[in-house]
């Protein structure tokens, strides 16, 4: 389990800031994805070209959008799972590097078609494709992206995998729609949360890892030990993802937040917020979450509320929980560098959140 | 070649009207569906009830609105397409009826992408599926249907009519961005019109055709004849729905007419009106479909302008070049109920012209 040493733990508005994580006594210092990153640097250069390759059309809008999307500064954390996945699992060839590009390039259309969905202006930061080329092309070039995906999976010639990526995606279709039917529904329970982001999110964390087993054709326990913790890591990861839209650091930071209020998403921290609210709190959520009807100190209401209730602190617990599950699910491997960074990712995922 | 019996032609502003076809001689009767529809009858029922399975979900809202896309989509062309190729290649087994399935749900997954409206232009016209539910849920549950779609192929298991599908797919997207580019664009030529519906129409009526030879396992004769025989067909029946959207005789059945001209889409009809007009002609069509500055009044001389210059009897012309080319494309086949179905299709694809 992950403990924070105490005496750098410091509180801002409830906020624990500057935590040095306590690993086991392992690690001294903030958990980054720097591990990570150098162990795949090679292979995710190769996944970089690859991608590049694949996204190019005579069409030139096509790369010129996926291009603005594709740079616009992921941290290619998906199809690092399956590089990193498959030399854990002792995989010395090429074909992981195919797999990985088209994992990134399902992620980046669903990033395509969210953006449309959403219609948010913002994407890590830059002007959002659907602002710049409008909703149709955006959605077309999701269309292009999600077909040399599985263009890349054909090349790559198992059938294991193709299953594995197909189902995910319907998935993450799935998870998508149940979003958008939960939005503006305060209604929605912890449950149908997790329904949402298991199926939107953390499915592809789950199949970017376990595809790793499989080019190394390991046995299956290995495959469904790598499943499962993508799909916790997943869980964690988008719970973080929602906390963090109500994040005071955030703000502090310049980032945008406020982006899922502005929308009536009922995520976690609204759902422990509105749950252990009062009278007074339900109509305030509900007015602005299932009316939309936003005036301005709402988003700031909402965050007092949501401090008032350790939403957003239970929120991160609760984060803690599936981390430790994707953490146990390790147990099965030797120790090995990957390992060690798959760990330091958990860790990372979560403790973004100070 | 196809020939119009001299004295059963009529004409109507333009139009000839009651055309009985004389197909050498062998065709007495109006081209229709018919015969292709009851060669197929058992199997497209099977094919109905794969759709239905595979497009269930535990998210009501996606059979909602897949069965509504689906039962509006009517005449399940494309996967008649893909079943009538297979049993003309001889084929005894049940594969054809998955994949048929497939072609369906990524023709469908394409109609609710295609229909998506650009928020910066909101005159385009709605399609039922936006109105009913909205744009968001039209993206999502196309994603779905096209990763269904996938999960389809994968069941078959194999690479090769995966890897015709993806690719397919692909050129489909490049072809409605390409589309996308055009609109609006009066300079667009005819190449850069066929460009566009091969990619966006004719490619999946043509990997249709071909999956049949595939799963048949007939010699790349048979699957590139097919293929060929696909693609002119697909070219055809574009260009006559396009010579659809300008026609008086559409109008006088209650049909909705002027879609593309509201949006601006350069269709080959306005191809040949704009290079065939005056100055003034091209001042009228720069106003109308760049701009999209439109009066009462203006669709009518649209037509009158494309009746003037021969645009829509030149434009079946030319989709009647294209007929030609598959007939003879199935010229290796030896003479079958589906051969004789697939040629009475070239003629109904272009009388319904009429």
């Amino acid at each position: 389990m992950l403990t924070m040493s105490g005496t750098s733990v410091k509180h801002l508005g409830g906020y624990p800031l500057g935590v040095v994580v306590n690993l086991d006594g392992k690690l001294g210092r903030k958990p980054s994805l720097d591990r990570l990153s150098e162990l795949v640097a090679d292979d995710i250069k190769a996944v970089n070209a690859l991608i590049v390759r694949h996204m190019d059309s005579p069409v030139d809008m096509i790369p010129q959008l996926a291009g603005h999307i594709i740079a616009a500064g992921g941290k290619r954390l998906r199809p690092m799972l399956t590089l990193a996945a498959a030399r854990m699992c002792g995989y010395q060839g090429s074909r992981h590097l195919g797999l990985a590009a088209a994992v990134e390039f399902i992620h980046t259309a669903t990033l395509l078609h969210d953006d449309v969905v959403d219609e948010s202006d913002l994407r890590r930061g830059l002007a959002s494709a659907n602002t710049v080329w409008g909703n149709k092309a955006s959605v077309l070039v999701g269309d292009f992206l999600f077909s040399r995906s599985f263009q890349l999976m054909v090349e790559d010639g198992s059938l294991e995998v193709l299953d594995i990526l197909s189902s995910a995606s319907a998935v993450i279709a799935e998870g998508e729609v149940m979003q958008l039917i939960t939005t503006n529904d305060t209604d929605t329970g912890e449950t149908a949360y997790l329904d949402v982001i298991k199926a939107k999110t953390a499915q592809l964390f789950a199949a970017a890892c376990k595809i790793g087993a499989v080019v190394a054709e390991r046995p299956k326990v290995e495959e469904d030990a790598l499943d499962t913790y993508g799909m916790n890591l997943g869980i964690a990861f988008q719970i973080i993802d929602d906390v963090l839209d109500y994040s005071a650091k955030q703000a502090t930071l310049g980032k945008t937040i406020g982006d899922d209020f502005k929308e009536g998403k009922i995520s976690l921290p609204v759902i422990l917020a509105f749950h252990r609210g009062s009278d007074d709190d339900r109509t305030f959520w509900r007015r602005t979450l299932e009316d939309l009807d936003q005036a301005e100190g709402d988003l700031d209401h909402a965050i007092q509320l949501m401090e008032k209730h350790a939403a957003l602190k239970d929120s991160v617990e609760r984060a803690r929980h599936y981390g430790a599950m994707a953490r146990d699910a390790l147990g099965i491997f030797a120790e090995s560098p990957q390992k060690k960074a798959f760990i330091e990712l958990i860790d990372f995922c979560i403790e973004r959140a100070y």
